[in-house]
């Protein structure tokens, strides 16, 4: 078989079942090979950014590893927002990325670049330089990306490599583990959790339901509050315990925390601001909190959260419903976008979350709706969202997907839309359309200046001329309606998750 | 004034004039300053990729360097294929990229990224750590940006130095220039040139109206070949003389070349195929063939070319404009799309080429169309051709620019039509579409697969659904039309030169 025949049967070997692919010219041999490796399905993205978002989403959702295909390092570039966001949310994810022929490279032909800096930026690398190599430089990518929590791993496959034959064998990759936390740390921790005005601080890669639940339980047996970070996955909603992600400003956030004495850290770096504030320091957590390390992100965090929740001899949850949430009527803000959405959703959904500014409210209602996953965008790298989006709706065909998705951040990577309506992806975009970088605006009042000039209002105002998201969605395949109001938006709503396939409802703030 | 302040001051002392920008929270002072310094017009691109094409295009047809602005990393990131397509068109370009506070960038925020290696991999980059550095780092970067034919240079400025007072004063850079050829070298191959199966490819920067007279009666004196490789700024026409690119293909390119005994090289490295085709040797010159470089990409390629013909004794060029062409009519196709542009296009227009395959009978009519500049996307890297033409339409308000952009690559970065109805820009965009990547069938039946199955057509087929052009365009705010027949394309061309402000028309293929 050929080199790159090699490296997808190896990744085929080692439990990929999809790859999301935006190749050219140099990938012509790996593309072949999909024709030939049919346990292999190719998702074809427009922008490569749409490629990598889905391939994160879509390895968040599965618990698989995700494969991106890529065209050298230009067409990988257009990826690397998303490999930012995949790498902060510790997502296994292995880029297969195309290369000149070796005996090309020295011409310095127009598209080449340092594939390996670029990539090196993403995360680990690797290179095959023979056919012979393919396979076991594959499986030892996939190794890498299934390491700790999750890894983003490149490996670069020049086209004669590809192309050439090799007799060596498809190799299955040694899929990595999460370390266990020694009982003896978690035992110490128990007795600290003891004193008053502690606090457990929870993120990474995956907030389960196993680990919310141990969270309610050492909540009710100590007193102590309860938090996260930004994480990537979590399972939320009215029939598990809350679990507040602490504030994206610095002010409130630093107020849940102010009085700390003990702050346990299970599986997140402490918290920090998520931009840097004159006169603010970066952390959180008063100086004179002290921090305890429970579990790192790459850790069994939820084994640990379960194992301390024993060793308080927490009872099992008493976790009471939240009363059911009124609804919204009228002209839509992001209070009844919140409410009319938090309402809505149908149990088992899948939320992604790309709505900094106007999707705020939701998330405090998102407590009370009935149980759903919701993803994060974690490194922040603007136009995660519909990708994550249509990579979660691959992998999980039999659950609603919702993109709660702002406008601007919306125009990175809105050809996602075109793979959603070639796969008819079961996915609901609601689009916060509020014509402008509102997260600018709010940042410039923060700073003082709440009257910018023109120059400066040229740069946050999206209204000249507006965005017609339903005309951009139909431009994709994707069927769209305009809502004003918070009713038609609960009716679109229940409309779009009774009828298979995509649907863009462009709420207007 | 702040050190943000400072930067822009010395880059409006410098002579830059625009700043494409896409920033964010940490360029929230560099936006501010942008509204005290009045010299500098901000255009906002809804996607950092715009920003960049848009820069590229601005620089190339002004002469001046341009200047872009960008979030971070990620951000910057978004920018890069861009920056490649820049940096191998030899462009003058400076990356203004924020960065966290440096007090800050300790705790790891969820947007910082190693921002040296990303802007490393485009060009040259320079870094803030103080704001009275600033006004001489930013002059520093535009001397390097304007050495030689141009470099792209990115100058890190992280939020606390933006935001601090600097007492230093504004700088002006000193602009580089290009080197001249010496006289000797330029009398040397003179008498080279006397030799039979001689020929000059020219290439690099600008073939400019100088350059390709100069390459007429050099071709004339000596009845030399005169070919061009991949030119970034093309000036032709009927009134000058024929310069015809290689082709792209190596079997043609080979055939254009064999034979030759010398091959004078005038502002390009010698001509390599564009991708590697295993049994086919990278170069496309006979081994036989002499080599002889009349002038580096960065030297002063057209004073060369001119005293190359003086040295020749070569007279006046009597170029003999060629025959009208024929109106062509029927369906659209390749051919007929070409000829009613070429046709069309008015005096002194700027086109922008990304229509590999269905824009290659458009390179043959060009020579017989009016006097205008074209635009080639150098780096082959897709997602150029809108975002090029906007900077170009933004830098020349007074010539109308034809974007020739084929269906694929437009996807890449679409979001350019919106800067365009923000801007009004004089552009119409000719939207070759025929559903698929074109190119990557042609390379398929290169390699002999005639029938690729499923698998494989999916990654090549646009057609599952249709993009509908103008709905995208209306999306973003540029009015659209469709045309199927080649005298309604003509008709729709003219509409479009006579109207102001931005067109699409999507051209049935």
């Amino acid at each position: 078989m050929s080199g790159a025949e090699a490296v997808l049967r190896t990744a085929v070997s080692s439990g990929i079942d999809t790859c999301f692919a935006n190749p050219g010219t140099t990938e012509l041999a790996i593309v072949t090979a999909l024709g030939r490796v049919r346990e292999l399905r190719p998702v074809l993205g427009l922008f490569e950014g749409v490629c990598a978002g889905a391939a994160d989403g879509y390895a968040r959702m599965t618990g698989r590893p995700a494969l991106g295909l890529y065209h050298l390092g230009p067409g990988f570039a257009n990826s690397l927002a998303n490999q930012h966001n995949a790498r902060r949310a510790l997502t296994s994810m292995v880029n297969l990325i195309g290369d000149h022929a070796t005996w090309h490279l020295g011409s310095d032909p127009p598209l080449a670049s340092d594939i390996d800096a670029v990539a090196g930026w993403a995360g680990h690398v690797l290179r095959i330089t023979d056919a012979d190599e393919a396979a076991a430089t594959m499986a030892a990518a996939i190794a890498k990306a299934t390491s700790g929590a999750g890894r983003v791993t490149s490996v670069v496959l020049p086209a004669d490599c590809a192309e050439s034959e090799t007799t060596q064998p498809v190799a299955s990759a040694a899929l990595g583990t999460r370390a266990p936390v020694p009982p003896a740390r978690i035992e110490k921790i128990a007795v600290a959790m003891r004193r008053p005005k502690a606090a457990v601080v929870s993120g990474g890669a995956h907030l389960s339901e196993v680990s919310v639940r141990a969270l309610g339980r050492i909540r009710e047996a100590t007193g102590c509050a309860v938090w996260s970070t930004r994480t990537a996955r979590v399972e939320m909603g009215r029939s598990l315990p809350a679990v507040e992600e602490l504030p994206y400003f610095p002010e409130p956030a630093r107020r849940r925390l102010d009085g700390l004495e003990v702050c346990v850290l299970a599986g997140t770096a402490e918290p920090i601001t998520f931009f840097g504030y004159e006169g603010q320091p970066s952390n959180l957590l008063p100086d004179t909190c002290e921090r305890v390390v429970l579990a790192e992100p790459d850790d069994d965090v939820e084994a640990a959260l379960v194992g301390l929740a024993d060793a308080l001899d927490a009872g099992g949850s008493s976790w009471t419903e939240p009363d059911p949430l009124e609804v919204a009527a009228g002209a839509l803000n992001p209070e009844s976008l919140g409410r009319s959405l938090a309402l809505s959703l149908p149990e088992g959904c899948i939320v992604v979350y790309e709505a900094l500014t106007s999707g705020l409210p939701f998330r405090v209602d998102a407590l009370a709706a009935r149980p759903f996953t919701l993803l994060n965008i974690l490194g922040g790298a603007i136009g995660g969202g519909l990708p994550t989006a249509v990579g979660a709706a691959t992998g999980c065909p039999d659950r609603p997907v919702v993109a709660l998705q702002a406008d601007g951040s919306a125009m990175y990577t809105i050809q996602a839309l075109w793979t959603a309506a070639h796969e008819d992806l079961d996915l609901t975009v609601v689009l916060c359309n509020n014509r402008k970088y509102r997260i600018l605006e709010t940042e410039l009042e923060r700073a003082g200046i709440d009257e910018p000039g023109p120059a400066v209002r040229s740069l946050i105002d999206l209204s000249d001329p507006d965005l017609d998201f339903v005309a951009l969605a139909a431009g994709l395949g994707v069927p769209g309606v305009r809502v004003t109001e918070a009713e038609a938006l609960t009716t679109e709503l229940e409309r779009s998750y009774a009828t298979p396939g995509p649907r863009l409802i462009d709420a207007i703030l």
